[in-house]
């Protein structure tokens, strides 16, 4: 078992990974609780959850909304939870970024902890207190930044993941050791197999690492005003083909990645072995697909992207695997170099 | 002009009082300004405001809505502004209330400041940093605590508010004479004619010295754990009655405050003539009038306090002019008192 502490401005947050989730139950108060939660990870999980009042949203995308911020919020006042209150989050990216919001904004800002069921959540949503909606296809619109008490990261909790939801955390997980640390692409690749067998011991190695590596940035940059931009590799495609396709989170960044490591390749900072590298490991697990969206959507997704300062957006290069790369980049360059590997011209 | 500066957790807010409201065009940036306000402060001021869009909301208590927020959050993305934008609210409370939690979660942040258009919001709502909407019939469950980059409160505004508007407002002011500054109450007191011609200059400084008592207590206690909840003097009761009966804040806040003298009175912490100088006060400026709400409705209201905690209370009391107190109380000690004042049972 692993403590991960990760400090920012005065607020302490503990990730525990390799922690049995049934601890989550010695770490919340004894009244004052709801706990928050989606309809699937309620029928596997449900039954060893705390005594506590059960809110169920809806899983997927679409319970990302003010609208079921606002209900939640309904039924909280209903449970007559007040600013003493504490609220437990058990699912996946879905279930943490709403339940992590609702905390910052219900009666200004109540307690939470997580429990976080996915791999993607495990390497990416629950750590370093980004919580938000989306507003209409726009991913993320409405949201903050609040580091939860507590984050649980059960590896045990991933084998009940369906096929499709687990290769999405992998994607995170790979971009993770793209941008920060080498070991993780190289567990991975020599790996191959027990991943695919989703090896406890393995996986909870490998989230110790992801997890390790985004503390340090989170604590270095909570608010991403430079370094943790890093973090959003492979994502300003990702969240225009995410939103577009009704894709999977990984999937979308996966091909993400696959532009953003063509990008670099095209400006010469990296050489086509590296990108082979990359791109054979994505494949291994079948994350990458051809995808096309039209041109002028990805330009309208990209113009709404949080990454964006007037006509230019921080985009995230590497220079070799574990190096990342933030570059300003105009808005037009890139939609040039997607309409000439789309579209050939 | 005076500048009153509140830090708390590492953010710096500046509160400008006797400024001309026209040069917050010479603090905010150069481009991705949306500018926010109503359509009764857009009908007076709106020709003179800098030359950026202007987003409007209907003037009034109904606008603190998560809807009004996802709607002005979907202008802002139409108006392509980003992370680097900027929000400048010109208004009231409400304005100030929406636009302030508007940019504290558009984008996960974006910069504001304030122009602060009425007495209640340059004496209250403007300084401090609360933000929030309301939900069902319960005032600001949902918001959160951030500081703005400035504040202006221009007391030439004041020349335009509406009667009833201008006198919610004095209502406040009162209070903070009463949990506060003595001088402030003895300002009003002597000076009632001055106060009804709404002198420019007495106003400025009473706004000045009202400002100056609330950024010591924000500073000192931000998110509201302690100190700052003797701001909340006579607003326990003032909220259940301003919703219930779409009530004007400042004169739901009177009400109130008598409430919580007379509980005073009757707990022995002051003195009929304490009592009696404060009614006076308040009845100058015709800020009571009866009005009662069902008990069980009362309580139900307290129930859904964000004061509440568990069922206690944290109640404000006064030890005299100037002297708030701090007590827990139990909520059926509250109703029973209410109980007793309003059906003589």
């Amino acid at each position: 078992m692993e403590k991960i502490v990760i400090t920012t401005s005065g607020t302490l947050s503990e990730i525990f990974v390799g922690k049995p989730w049934e601890v989550a139950a010695e770490m919340i108060p004894e009244r004052g609780v709801a706990i928050i939660t989606d309809e699937n990870v309620y029928n596997i999980y449900g039954n060893r959850f705390p005594l506590f009042p059960v809110l169920k949203i809806v899983p997927g995308e679409e319970s990302k909304r003010l609208k079921v911020i606002e209900n939640l919020a309904e039924q909280l006042l209903d449970l007559e939870i007040d600013r003493s209150g504490f609220i437990l989050a058990v699912g996946g990216g879905v279930v943490c970024d709403v339940a992590g919001f609702l905390a910052s904004v219900y009666m200004r800002g109540i307690r939470c902890g997580l429990v976080s069921s996915s791999l993607l959540s495990q390497v990416d949503a629950s750590t370093g207190g980004k919580n938000a909606v989306n507003l209409g296809e726009i991913k993320n619109v409405i949201g903050n930044f609040r580091q939860p008490e507590f984050v649980i990261c059960d590896t045990a909790m991933l084998q009940t993941l369906p096929e499709q939801e687990y290769l999405s955390g992998l994607a995170e997980l790979i971009k993770t050791g793209i941008i920060g640390d080498l070991s993780i692409f190289e567990i991975i690749e020599q790996n191959v197999t027990a991943i695919n067998n989703r090896d406890s011991i393995l996986l909870s190695d490998l989230v110790a690492r992801s997890v390790r590596f985004k503390a340090k940035v989170v604590s270095k940059d909570e608010k991403e005003n430079n370094l943790r931009r890093i973090l959003n590799f492979g994502h300003t495609f990702g969240h225009a083909i995410e939103m577009h396709k009704s894709m999977k989170h990984g999937f979308a960044v996966a091909q993400g990645m696959l532009f953003a490591t063509d990008f670099s390749l095209q400006k010469g900072f990296i050489s086509s072995g590296v990108r082979e590298r990359i791109i054979n490991l994505l494949q291994r697990f079948k994350l990458l697909e051809e995808q096309y969206i039209p041109v002028n959507q990805v330009e309208q997704h990209i113009m709404h992207d949080k990454k964006r300062t007037g006509t230019d957006i921080h985009f995230i290069f590497i220079e070799g695997i574990g190096k990342p790369l933030i570059r300003t980049v105009p808005v037009s360059e890139v939609m040039d170099f997607y309409r000439q590997i789309k579209t050939g011209k």
